[in-house]
C-alpha cells in the first residue's frame, strides 16, 4: 500500500480523482457498511431494540456528519480507515436526535424520508428507547474503535468529550429545546441562529474536529476546522431553509412552503430571500478562508464539499 | 492531611468511624452538592431545559450508584474527591433512566417520590430532551472530572467505555426494553433476572468498577468489585420485590401488594416468598465473599453496604 491511498487525491493522481459525488458516495456507502457493523444481528439485546435502531440507521440519509469526519481526517492524512468508525459513531447521534425529534410529543411526525417515522413502526416507548441505546453506543464505538486503531488516549478522550459537549444541553440538546419553544415564535434573527448553530451546527463542528483529531490534528488545523464548521453549519442551515421556502418538491421529497404553513420562522422570514441567498454566499466564503488558512495536507475535498452544500438543491 | 483522610475508617480510627446510615448521609449530601456544582444556574442553555434537569436531579432519592462509587473507591484507598464528580455522573444516567421511565409513552407514572414527575411538570419534550442532556452530560462530566483530578487517560476511557456498555443497549436500555416487553408476561425466572441483571445491576457493576479505576484498581480488585456488584444488584432487586409485596407501605412512600395489582411478575411469583428471602441472603453472602477475597485496602463499608442493602425495609 502506498502513503498516499487514504488521500484520494494523492501527488500526481489528479486523473484518478473522482468528482465530489462519487466521493459522498463512496463514504456513504462505507459507513452504512460501518454501521452495519456495528450493530451485528448477533448482539445480544432484545430483538425488537435492535431492529428499532437498524431501521432507523438504515433509513437513508445524506450522511453528511461521517462525510465531514473522513473528509477532514483526509485533509490531514490521515487515515479513511480509522475515521470511519467513528463516523458511523457520530451517524448514530445524529439518528437518534431525529427518533426523539420525531415522536408525538415533539414534531409528532409520521414520515421522514418517505419512510413510516421510528414510533410508526416499533410503537413510542421502542422508539425512546432506541434513541436512547443508539446515543449511548455511539459513545461505546468511539472508545472501542479509537482503541483499535491505535489513536492516543488523550485524543479519543478529547473526542468524547467534544461531543458530550455539542451534542449536550449546551450543544444539539440546547438547540433541539430552543428550536421547540422558538415554535411560539422568535422575535429575532439571535434566537434563529442560536437554534441553528446548536441543533444543526454543533454536531458539524464536532464531526470536523473528531475527523481532525484522528488525523492526529494541532491547534492550527483544530481551529481552522472549526472555523469551517461554524461556517458551513449555518450556510447549510439556511441554505435548507430557502429550499424549503422555494426549492423544487419533487427533489427535496417534501412539501415546499411548509414553513410558512406551519408558521416557522427561517432566515428568509427575518432578512428576505435574496440576502439569506447572499449570506449562504458569504458564510461559504468563510468557510473556505479557513480551511485555505488551516496548514492541511489537502484541503480540495473541503472545499468541494462547501461548494456543494451550497449549491445543492435538496 | 494525612494519608489516610480519604479512608473514613483509618488505621486506629475505630472510635472515630461513622455508622453506616451517618456514612452513607454524608455521602448523599456531598453528591447533591456536587450536583449543584456541575449543572450551575449560569449554564448556557435554555432556561427550561435547565430547570427540567435540576428538578429531577434534586428531586431525592437514595443515590446507591453515587455512593457505590465512592465506597469502592474508599475500599481500595483512592480519594473521596476525585471519586464525587464521577459518583453524580452516575447519578445522573440514573436519573435520566427514571425520567425516561415515567414518560407517558412507558410506564406513565405522575409522580416519583411523592413529587410530580418531570413530564408533569415540564411537558414531554422537555422530560425526553432533559433525559438526553442528562445522559449526555454524564460523559462530559466524567471526561472533565477525570482529567481535572489527574486519573490516567486509559483509565477514564475504560470509564466511558464500561459506562457507555453498562447503560447501552446490552445494558440497561436492554433491561428496560425487556421489562417493557415482559409486562405482556414472562415466562420463566431467566427472563426475570435478564432485566434485573442489566436494568439495575449493569449500573451497579459500573459504579465499583468506576469506583475502581479511579482509586487504580488492578485486575484482580476489578474482577471481586464486578463480582460483588453482580450479587449485591439481584439481591437488591429480589429484596425489591419482596418489600413490594410485603413492605411497610409508610417506609416505602408507596403502595404495597402494586405488583400484584399490575400483574408484575416477580422473584416471589415464581419461587415463592421464603425462597425469594434465602436468594437474598444467599446473594449478600456472595458479595461479601467476593470482596474479602478482593485484596482492597479495607473492604468494611463496601461489607455495610450489602447488609444495609440485605436489611433494608424501604
Amino acid at each position: 500500500m502506498s502513503p498516499f491511498d487514504s488521500s484520494p487525491e494523492g501527488n500526481a493522481g489528479e486523473p484518478l480523482r473522482e468528482p465530489i459525488e462519487s466521493y459522498i458516495a463512496i463514504i456513504n456507502d462505507l459507513v452504512t457498511t460501518e454501521l452495519e457493523a456495528t450493530i451485528p444481528e448477533a448482539w445480544f439485546v432484545p430483538e425488537n431494540l435492535h431492529k428499532a435502531m437498524q431501521y432507523s440507521l438504515m433509513a437513508g440519509g445524506k450522511r453528511l456528519r461521517p462525510l465531514l469526519v473522513v473528509a477532514a481526517c483526509e485533509a490531514l492524512g490521515g487515515s479513511r480507515t480509522a475515521a470511519l468508525p467513528v463516523a458511523a459513531a457520530i451517524e448514530m447521534v445524529h439518528t437518534y436526535s431525529l427518533v426523539h425529534d420525531d415522536l408525538p410529543a415533539m414534531d409528532n411526525d409520521d414520515y421522514r424520508r418517505g419512510k413510516l417515522t421510528n414510533h410508526k413502526v416499533f410503537g413510542e416507548a421502542t422508539a425512546i428507547l432506541a434513541g436512547d441505546a443508539l446515543l449511548t453506543h455511539a459513545f461505546y464505538s468511539i472508545v472501542q474503535a479509537t482503541r483499535r486503531h491505535g489513536i492516543p488516549a488523550e485524543s479519543s478522550l478529547a473526542i468524547v468529550e467534544e461531543l458530550a459537549e455539542m451534542a449536550g444541553p449546551r450543544g444539539m440538546v440546547g438547540g433541539q429545546v430552543a428550536d421547540m419553544e422558538g415554535e411560539q415564535g422568535l422575535t429575532n434573527l439571535e434566537q434563529l441562529r442560536y437554534i441553528h448553530e446548536h441543533k444543526t451546527g454543533d454536531l458539524f463542528i464536532f464531526s470536523l474536529l473528531a475527523g481532525g483529531r484522528i488525523a492526529g490534528a494541532d491547534e492550527q488545523q483544530l481551529a481552522a476546522l472549526r472555523e469551517f464548521g461554524t461556517n458551513i453549519g449555518l450556510a447549510f442551515q439556511v441554505q435548507d431553509d430557502i429550499l424549503d421556502l422555494i426549492g423544487d418538491e419533487g427533489k427535496l421529497g417534501k412539501k415546499t412552503g411548509s414553513d410558512i404553513e406551519q408558521q416557522k420562522v427561517t432566515y428568509p422570514f427575518f432578512i428576505g430571500i435574496e440576502a439569506s441567498k447572499s449570506e449562504v454566499e458569504r458564510l461559504t466564503l468563510a468557510a473556505r478562508k479557513a480551511v485555505l488558512g488551516g496548514g492541511f495536507t489537502d484541503a480540495s475535498r473541503l472545499l468541494e464539499i462547501a461548494d456543494y452544500l451550497m449549491k445543492r438543491d435538496h
